[in-house]
């Protein structure tokens, strides 16, 4: 193990989220939080939240440059330790200001909250988001727009002594899919054009929301009691945060019911956007259009988009014919009801997990909807979480393989895949993974079984009506790990869209922020790093 | 396609099925069933319920030995094809008596019971058992025998012209689990040691059952006014065939919840042997005990049992602590909650889906212990459905060889299994299957979800109380597909262990009778067979 060069790149990172950090705190210098601290004891200011934990990743990060690693390259096994530590250590530390500012008091609640903003999953632990500062939404908003495009990318444009191997292997333990293509040659200007492509997509969704109407503020003060007219700007950031890095943490209470139907338009196109991968953006922008179309991945991607928002609006229009509703929830126009069917598609699909409706009373057939695009989640190559729809492709021309070859066992499998022929190792890669993630599915679910609030009962407010009760039981827990390792927030049930994750205890919530892990470094770097084999000398 | 040599076997097939049709034939002149008929119209005698689709079988199946195939020997496709085949014909047939004595009028539902016979499933589109003639459920228990080991495993003992090379192909195509072991060099000497083996144990175990105490009498006619003090054999033998091909279907309501202590346990003892690799007794047979010990397959297997049982026990006992109960059943000793647990694991674990308790209300956690039983199964090689132990192990050693790969990428892969040398091919077919196993397991979900089934409540009144009020969802199409695909029975919720299969449409329950034979078949043969490249020419 080359600890020095792990110690300094981590050192790295730590100096780079104490620069990311400043964000927040401005923010809280910004809305005047000096001691906006709901919880306070003794009245810490909020300032501080920041401040300290800042201060501290600057000392540590700085210490840390002063190791001279003598191996200045990085084995397979270190890159994928690396990237998962410096996700843990990330987390470790984004957490404080929390726990400092007292908005969320508990650290293992406070970690968890960050965790799933920077791997973009946007669960909360939080019950009243009225109650956070500014700063503090914020800040675990802005970390899904870090976390989105993968944090060690970013850093690639700031490392000049890793050499372009090492480089290759942080990208791959770090990008979602199961190829991983270099755009142009060089690493570096790769994860530059990525960025900016990445950027660029952000700074235009942010301007829409605030130029177009955002929140319905009549609805939203009628439902909440709270006037949320201005700050405009800070609530299309969030948004917009939310929506690149896929991620789905909100601003104002109950996600975007309050928004206007503009706004989740608006959102809606923006996911399914951000959804892609972005190679295709940087296709597009050298005039390949034309390769583009030929992707077998995005004709899937759209095809998946239309079947389920097609399913999803026949089955709420027919509901109670070709289904029994629980509670039945008639949208007043068909509009409203193609909108939430096309809303929650791209939410879900894309893994941000926003709603803008009570999607738990939904028809069996829409929630089965909703699972699948859970499991299967968007693109490779894009901010999503999930199987990813290229896996879906690979795994199926690999199933027809199978039996091609049972029934003619002279076959010579042609399949192709983008065009190339399709490798019987990136296969069996694909079907390993898939195995992979239905063990750590279980074996999660199984292990937050445990928890006491197994069988008990929440109360559910939402725009299906008040006071509906919903029993804590398996549904519950298959949709927390589902939208925990697909990073999408929200699932159904106890931890429906209009619950939170608060009920589970402190063992759950740490399996839990494990599985968010796991799922955005999809698998194997978390357990690379936690091998008591990669520790050993070889 | 070697049409005349598929007809032929399949003809074979027929009239085998005619022969052990006689079986249910005797049962209903024994209890002079010649106009048992609950729902008849015109009084359609018992009798003919047999002996109409006995003739018809032995028509066809004489007729189709006329043929005269130029080819003597079969293809690996052909093969897998007509594995499938056999099992629709037989299925297609079975159905007819509960047609014609109207326990079963439509002829889908009749499909659906007999397919869950033969695939050893045991769920049931009956809600009132009592009203069935004797005949009727002989015959569906009876399916479970003949199922059990595989029927073509069956018919090659009785195959002369069939060379070894084309019965291998058919071996593979009906045995469970990711390798086919032939005990001795000759295939049909293997089949018909197995077949004895399965035989003795059966005898062995119905004759336990009919000597000791059986069922609670006095409970039973309490619970359902009838008086079971009658028809000892009977019920012995239908318990028995149900143990032996681990279905699960029963001669009276409620599956075993009446049975005494001492006949609960023997079924979980009986059960779990029958759990186990049949290869085993054979090695025990030949002296070869310390072979069956060395067994890692065996030790899982044991391992899980054990882990299990304990987990439900403790939850059960814990309930309330570790679990809030939704329904609290508590049990009045000790001994009574771990019967249960052992019976229901042993029952749901080796997938025959038997009840001693309503399983449904019990805490979460011990409820994700038997939907983890339902997916993995018992041992390859015996009578069970499911992923099989065998393959768990092979899936947890591959991704285990994948990690260390990663970590080291000189690292050559020395796992083992059984003491061989694990091969990448083996590795790479198990988690083709576990894939393809969750791709069918999804799709079949969707479908049933289509059902107008969903969302409607169900009333269930069970030993822990009456009129529970059950809403059929996601948990609910969850279990009845991992309970059809694993060939267990009964599910969760709306089609749990005191609830039947009745709910769903015709269509529906097509889609579930299809499932239960990818399921037993292990999902190719059934894929080739409706594959359009089977039938064209080479």
């Amino acid at each position: 193990m080359n600890y020095k060069l792990l110690g300094k790149i981590l050192g790295k990172i730590m100096i780079l989220e104490g620069i990311l950090m400043m964000a927040p705190l401005a923010i809280s210098i910004i809305y005047k939080e000096y001691n906006k601290n709901v919880y306070s004891l003794g009245g810490v200011k909020n300032i501080l939240a920041f401040a300290i934990p800042i201060v501290l990743l600057f000392i540590i990060g700085f210490a840390l440059q002063f190791t001279k690693p003598q191996r200045k390259s990085l084995y397979q096994k270190e890159g994928f330790a690396l990237v998962a530590m410096v996700w843990i250590v990330m987390t470790l530390f984004g957490a404080i200001p929390f726990v400092i500012n007292r908005d969320i008091p508990n650290y293992i609640d406070a970690c968890f909250e960050i965790m799933s903003g920077f791997t973009t999953t946007g669960a909360s632990i939080i019950d009243d988001i009225t109650l956070m500062s500014h700063s503090t939404l914020f800040w675990r908003s802005f970390s899904h727009w870090i976390g989105g495009m993968g944090i060690l990318v970013f850093v690639l444009i700031f490392i000049p002594e890793s050499k372009d191997g090492s480089a290759m292997h942080l990208l791959r333990a770090e990008s979602p899919g199961p190829q991983v293509g270099k755009i142009v040659s060089k690493m570096r200007a790769t994860a530059r054009i990525l960025y900016l492509i990445y950027l660029g997509m952000t700074v235009i969704l942010a301007s829409i929301l605030m130029i177009g109407p955002l929140i319905d503020t009549n609805a939203a003060l009628q439902a909440t009691g709270i006037d949320y007219s201005g700050d405009k700007v800070f609530h299309a950031l969030i948004t917009a945060f939310g929506c690149a890095g896929t991620g789905g943490f909100g601003s104002i209470p109950n996600s975007l019911q309050y928004f206007t139907p503009f706004a989740q338009y608006t959102v809606s196109i923006a996911l399914l956007l951000f959804g892609i991968n972005f190679t295709m953006y940087y296709l597009i922008l050298i005039g390949k259009i034309k390769d583009v179309f030929r992707s077998e991945e995005i004709k899937t991607y759209f095809s998946i988009i239309i079947a389920a928002v097609g399913l999803i609006f026949i089955s709420l229009k027919l509901g109670g014919i070709i289904d029994s509703f629980a509670i039945t929830q008639n949208y007043d126009t068909t509009e409203e009801a193609f909108r939430h069917s096309l809303f929650q598609v791209a939410s879900i699909l894309t893994t941000a997990g926003f709603s803008s409706t009570d999607y738990d009373v939904w028809p069996v057939l829409s929630k089965m909807v909703l699972v699948i695009c859970m499991l299967m989640g968007a693109m490779a190559g894009s901010t999503a979480g999930g199987i990813k729809t290229s896996r879906i492709v690979i795994a199926v021309k690999g199933s027809y393989i199978n039996i091609r070859k049972l029934i003619n066992p002279r076959y010579v499998p042609k399949a192709k895949f983008e065009g190339k022929l399709l490798e019987e190792k990136t296969i069996n890669d694909v079907f390993a993974f898939i195995t992979m993630y239905a063990g750590v599915f279980v074996l999660a679910m199984l292990i937050i079984s445990f928890d006491p609030v197994n069988g008990t009962t929440v109360i559910i407010n939402s725009d299906a009506g008040a006071g509906r009760e919903v029993t804590h039981g398996f549904f519950s827990n298959f949709s927390a790990v589902a939208s925990c390792m697909s990073n999408i927030g929200p699932g159904f049930e106890a931890v429906g869209p209009y619950a939170s994750f608060s009920g589970y205890n402190w063992f759950s919530t740490i399996i839990l922020t494990l599985t968010m892990l796991i799922g955005r470094l999809e698998i194997l770097p978390v357990f690379i790093l936690f091998s008591p084999r990669t520790w050993k000398k070889i």
